[in-house]
């Protein structure tokens, strides 16, 4: 099938020309996409729409200043919102006790797709995009910025637009990495030396480890840019922000 | 675009013919669905492939039972994995401090898009398939049956087969409820009851006031299907669970 070669060599686009999305297509495609699936029809998230100059850049140092933030056409903050369906169950005589792990799970879940399927939609409209990894890192900030009440947890920021010149497809791990028969089958040492192989031999992975004068690929992920120093002190952040706006009931 | 009407009228399938999926497929489409975007490139999921009737079963009752899981050709467990990446750097020579919070969430967001990435491959592809919610709820349990190991947590189940009958499209809320430009707009309570009221009218949601002799909509929702207590005691399984299995340093 033809659209299997798109799933196959579909690439993330980070730089984009100067032309704007129409906001006919952008609510269009954000309509279709919320047909993805979720949790008991209850569509527990909102979306932001960033298209202002002032409004990207007083988010771009909250996401480190990647340059699609201020480069892109629009700028997508997918949020996980127990709020309006809060404000409904109020409205309803109805006591909804969504301010849980659970629900705070299935929500982040149903967001996730929705998001997924408005990168599909876009890209197979010959836009591109680029998910953002920073956006809980600095959700207080960023909830601050755009203004989200209580129960309305930014999750995934998407920079959208035309794409300006060709991006490289990302390899990826052997798909027998990925799935397993059954049961969970435990890997071999050798089994993981052969799994991420092809990952280590390219010239760019190769580069990484001068560049950052590390002797493995791995601690260039593990010890560069995702050092657990990092990750514990934004973890902490998100579970204080967590904890004084979305488990208001302390769960 | 032809692509658009799929998107538009989708629909979740939960019965199936006894056709079998042929397992290159599966395969292919897998493979396919993982050049989905993900976090730094590292792929932090795995998925679990249940095709044998007994295996179904055994999961069947975790999933409380739904006729999907045992009546579907495969049930796909895509789990978020932190255990091969750990591996990995272990065998690298670096410390991956991804035991976090931060990185639970990241983890989930790509588990999340990946599955989602495979739906839509699958229903391209002729396919039908149902996300099971209850994943999370008997987290602990599942684990057990799949022989997951620790850094391994169960987030998303997905029945797929080939469509038995037709299944009805679900509405989805006015796309104006989801979108919010430049910020969050609180919504007034006449702006609720507007959101909801199409809803609210399906004879459908008519019939689950009476059945369950509430007088809201939202009172079946939250009272009901997603109960305060229920989610409340699941949350602290699901935190305990995590706490014992990803959380290993207590962040």
């Amino acid at each position: 099938m033809e659209i299997d070669r798109y799933f196959a060599t579909r690439r993330t686009v980070r730089r984009y020309t100067s032309r704007q999305i129409e906001p006919e297509l952008l609510t269009r495609l954000l309509d279709e996409a919320s047909h993805a699936p979720n949790t008991g029809n209850m569509q527990l998230y909102s979306v932001i729409v960033t298209r202002s100059a002032e409004d990207k850049q007083a988010l771009a140092p909250l996401h480190f200043n990647q340059p699609s933030v201020t480069g892109c056409s629009v700028l997508l903050t997918f949020c996980i919102d127990i709020n309006r369906f809060g404000l409904w169950c109020k409205e309803s005589d109805a006591d909804a006790g969504f301010d849980n792990l659970q629900m705070l799970l299935a929500a982040a879940i149903d967001t996730s797709l929705f998001a997924q399927q408005f990168n599909t939609l876009a890209e197979l409209h010959g836009l591109g995009c680029c998910y953002l990894g920073t956006t809980a890192y600095n959700a207080p900030q960023i909830a601050e910025a755009l203004k989200l009440p209580d129960g309305v947890v930014p999750l995934i920021s998407l920079t959208v637009g035309y794409p300006d010149g060709d991006a490289p497809a990302s390899d990826r791990l052997p798909i027998e990495a990925i799935v397993h028969e059954g049961e969970y089958r435990r890997y071999t040492p050798a089994q993981i030396r052969e799994i991420y192989a092809s990952q280590e031999a390219r010239d760019d992975s190769r580069q990484f480890i001068a560049e950052n004068s590390k002797s493995t690929l791995a601690q260039v992920f593990a010890e560069v840019r995702y050092p657990r120093a990092t990750n514990e002190a934004f973890s902490k952040t998100l579970q204080k922000y967590l904890d004084s706006t979305f488990y208001k009931r302390g769960n």
